[in-house]
């Protein structure tokens, strides 16, 4: 088996942090800004510098590409994203792009043979921070493959268009012609030109840590549903209206809220489901509230689980403490298998190298669960420390990120092999 | 008893709901705005054609007085204020300024005797919608008789510098000296000047009309408290933190306010209390919230009511669902009782008047309850349409306003011949 450089992980993790510093350990990296192009940068000149060819897509995706000894074979890919949300870690999105690139500079300086094209990518706009939605590039690019229920929110016109959170005015589109990476769309990722797709990524859960797990097998992203939990009460003067004639829209919703916890407790304990957002009208400490809209998002790889979800969303009690309750589904997405073949040489790379591990399913979106419904797709998950992510102390060790690269690199080895 | 007339008090509503019409029913006026100008000229040129004498003092306050037969007796005074908050109904206020108007005219339109120089007043900015805070006009001119912790919060150099909630730039000061309506200081009203001030007001609450009672004989305004109170917990992936990770801040504040409800709902049920406003941290759909900070606004008459509040916030538990609970006084402000004996004269007119009424205290904040701690004051309420206030649907019918502005015009008169 082969093993990937601690040493050169290290340097890597140290440079690119240093791309969009945020002062506290972490990054601030949208997509496209100073920070992001300095990365790419350094992705560029340290894939150029083991001889790889580097190209973009029009939607400023980037490929690195060392050829192969077959290589009119479809190629075999390792990609990530390398924007971070706000005051995010060092290691969300960015370990993937080092993955491939360190897997492709071990399998150059240690001579690995290999019959297909190896490239290492990263994918445009992951986290959506700056210019939303999430998994923008991966969303157009396999627009054609996804059911239509998502493909239909990432259109590349609508995406092109998408305006900066931080002004609201700039777009998207201006700022992919601004950062000199839009390519041409004949080199985007594609059924006919590629063959796999890897993509190593923290874990951003407690599970491997818990576990003392190296390594998580991941075999699927979990299907989840969206919905706006919505109460509607009265507003009125908080000094003046006795208890008994309020309809307190925001104590409706904080019963609603716990008679779901309760209901949902009752389901599948690897069910997840979480509240985090919540919008209050008026909001005004003297007011009582008359209306209230919280998010419920839930997840579970099995959809009968999803459906006893939805239907206590259903059969919640349409009137609460005097308010109206009702839902609107926000949007849904099933649960997404990676391919097996793949999921199995991730497998046989853990437990060849002797690497503690499990099977895993991702909670998180990737752009690997778009890609899966192009091409065959997979990932490799490491631990998070303390399980954090999103955040400045997100944390996965120099050894644990290196072990990471090793499965990834070996696994597109056993790929390229078949 | 002399009364007041329902035709110009219909006349004066429908004149005044045009400054500041927001087409749904109500105003929004905020003080000092082109709307409540063009009020204040109504209120100008309307007392002007009854011969009363106009003046402002330097908070742009306004006063329209007529001459009793005794002129250098000091002067009663009958006030409120005419700005609304956004979307304002159009009787919180305006009500009490087209009352004191309304007494006036009728005093010189009836001949009605009286020794002491009479005086219809409008107080500025009590709603504080656009310059914060509410009460300000009231809180500069009787300052130096509010107990310290309250007037340190309105001295007059800091609420010339209050901005605009509108651009953050613009100040009151700067509104103030471009109004056209800033006199001398010299003309506020103050304790050798005159013996007392009334105040006739909607009752903003639902009492009231559920009794069947045309008048309130408002006799305090209730002590209350402002707590903000807060959960911290840990901010993780929404798809990937399993439910037994979890410190959830907004499940953590969903128990302390059920907790805080059932043990509140077991004092005095006199007490209100309301949660209007909630921060959520992060608040993104799929990130678990680290923190959430909601008030906590508690009134009661009894000062040993807030005391037992006041006990079961200190006492909350310190932690819940894994999220610690902290919490903080905002303000407090004690019960303020009004004049008895001009409470007296409001309960006899009501009665000779033949308005059915009850004593009822105000839980919100009025103008006022400063003035109270300057000299002799009180206040009339009428009822609210179910309750309704801050709000277009705001509602008191044009017989139960000019009952308001009889009783307030009969207890002035009572007033004035003592």
């Amino acid at each position: 088996m082969y093993t990937c450089s601690e040493e050169r992980m290290e340097d890597m993790i140290k440079t690119f942090s240093k791309y969009g510093d945020a002062g506290h350990g972490g990054v601030t990296r949208y997509s496209l800004s100073e920070a992001a192009i300095q990365a790419r940068q350094e992705f560029q000149k340290r894939m150029e510098a083991i001889g790889a060819e580097v190209k973009t897509d029009d939607m400023a995706c980037m490929y690195a590409t060392i050829k192969g000894s077959e290589p009119d074979l479809p190629g075999i890919v390792m990609a990530s994203h390398c924007d971070s949300v706000k005051n995010g870690g060092n290691y969300d999105g960015i370990l993937g792009v080092m993955g491939g690139m360190e897997a492709l500079t071990t399998i150059v300086k240690e001579n690995i043979p290999h019959k297909h094209n190896l490239t290492a990518m990263i994918w445009t706009n992951e986290e959506g921070s700056l210019y939303p939605p999430s998994m923008m590039a991966s969303g157009v690019i396999c627009n054609p493959y996804l059911p239509e229920d998502i493909a239909c929110n990432f259109r590349q016109e609508d995406m092109l268009k998408s305006t900066s959170i931080l002004d609201g005015v700039s777009t998207f589109g201006e700022a992919l012609d601004a950062s000199g990476y839009k390519g041409d769309k004949a080199n985007r990722i594609n059924p006919d030109d590629y063959k796999a797709m890897f993509e190593l990524h923290i874990e951003q859960g407690p599970i491997l840590e818990a576990a003392n797990n190296d390594i998580g097998v991941v075999t699927c992203v979990l299907g989840m549903i969206c919905y706006r939990i919505r109460t509607h009460g009265q507003a009125d003067h908080a000094g003046t209206t006795p208890m008994k004639y309020r309809h307190d829209a925001l104590y409706a919703a904080a019963k609603v809220l716990q008679y779901l916890h309760d209901e949902f407790d009752k389901l599948d304990p690897e069910l997840v489901y979480t509240t985090g957002e919540i919008v209050l009208h008026p909001d005004v400490h003297t007011v009582i509230p008359d209306f209230v809209d919280f998010s419920l998002d839930a997840r579970h790889e099995d959809p009968e689980v999803i459906k006893q979800v939805v239907s206590i969303i259903e059969n919640m009690p349409k009137e609460v403490v005097g308010c109206t309750v009702d839902y609107e589904p926000a949007w849904t997405r099933d649960t997404v298998y990676y391919d097996k073949e793949l999921v199995g040489y991730v497998q046989e790379a853990a437990d060849e190298l002797g690497y503690s591990n499990q099977k895993i399913n991702s909670g998180a979106g990737h752009d690997a669960q778009f890609c899966a419904y192009m091409i065959p797709t997979t990932m490799v998950f490491v631990p998070s420390k303390d399980g954090h992510s999103h955040c400045e102390e997100e944390y996965t060790s120099v050894k644990q990120c290196t072990q990471g690269a090793s499965v990834l690199m070996n696994a597109v080895l056993k790929c390229d092999a078949n």
